[in-house]
């Protein structure tokens, strides 16, 4: 299955590849893994949701920018892949939450971000996850994405 | 060695093997390495321990669910593995711990999961461990255990 | 290029390598790639820093721990290593910082141990990099890193 006709299929539009904020590259190739720096929900390069989630925003709004996010990390994924069918499908993902001490939905808020994945790489094998609360993120985000994918 | 006969002579009887609490799997095989889901300290599914160490729970709670929490990894790997002894070591390991500001004392938490690990995999060589401070986990769990095995 | 050369050409002393705080080892090799144990910034097995960034500290000591904590790492990995040039480079930092919920300035505290590798390693492709606030470090240090190198 080809990545870009499941995207197409799916009707989503992938964003342009955010830039990184400091001395460091978006993608990395080692170990045959491809590891992603930290994705967060930027849009045209500024953070389209401020806040935590659970305080200055509701449940649902933590899950659109999870998808964002997870958009990004896509979009990161297959310009640094070389080619588009060299990613087999995520390998592991880590969603780390900024909520206050009384959150305990993070499964839920991280499902919108594995759900993309899932519905990209569909009958490749699912992936690992983790989802933790964060007292803070880089400019004041709600979620950040940690991603390894396989490549084939 | 055998993995089964050294949970034998430990007198260990691991728990079953968790399920996710969304849309992911609880391991993935990838570059050689072995990936788990975080791992709560749940029991029959349901969260053991709730509450923050050093806040509504105690130093030695903490590692009552450390302790819980990699006995859930070690059932999951097994699992996981195809063949118990397919697993070599545990090779990373991540906790998240439940805690507020004033929190310092990680490494004695920490120290309850890397001895399950330890003396199981005892002559295979060690992991190297991180030991972070979370506003939150799922569940309103005290302890969530990030890992990579090394198989064989 | 060499890397005690590097060190020289920079005039970087490395500190003795940091001893694990519990049941752990400082370097794992698996998969290829060489996984370290939490760097803190530790001076002769003590911490030169203690307290959050934005609070207790500021940004301009949350960057020197950074450097520290990143010098500890480099000596860690070149011991492990067995041979100077058998590290690659950094592939993957995650930078932990110990902040309140008002903090957003993680990138330009993570940017100081970015620096240190991307200085020593120049020439020989960049690092990703994730940087998350945490509530509460082990001993109460501003931050912690997680590192994986690339071998060659």
């Amino acid at each position: 299955m080809n990545l870009d006709r499941r995207l197409d299929e799916l009707k989503i539009a992938l964003p342009e590849p955010p830039q990184p904020l400091g001395a460091y590259v978006p993608a990395v190739v080692a170990g045959g893994l491809l590891f992603l720096s930290g994705m967060l929900p930027l849009r045209n390069g500024r953070p389209a949701f401020v806040g935590r989630i659970g305080v200055e925003l509701t449940l649902e709004e933590g899950r659109e920018a999870a998808r964002l996010a997870a958009l990004n990390a896509v979009a990161v994924a297959r310009s640094a892949a070389g080619a588009p069918d060299r990613i087999k499908r995520l390998a592991k993902l880590v969603a780390h939450i900024a909520s206050a001490p009384d959150f305990g939905d993070h499964a839920r808020v991280a499902d919108a971000a594995s759900e993309v994945f899932t519905s990209l790489f569909h009958g490749r094998g699912g992936h690992v996850r983790v989802a933790v609360g964060a007292v803070s993120l880089p400019a004041h985000v709600p979620i950040e994405l940690e991603l390894v994918f396989e490549l084939s």
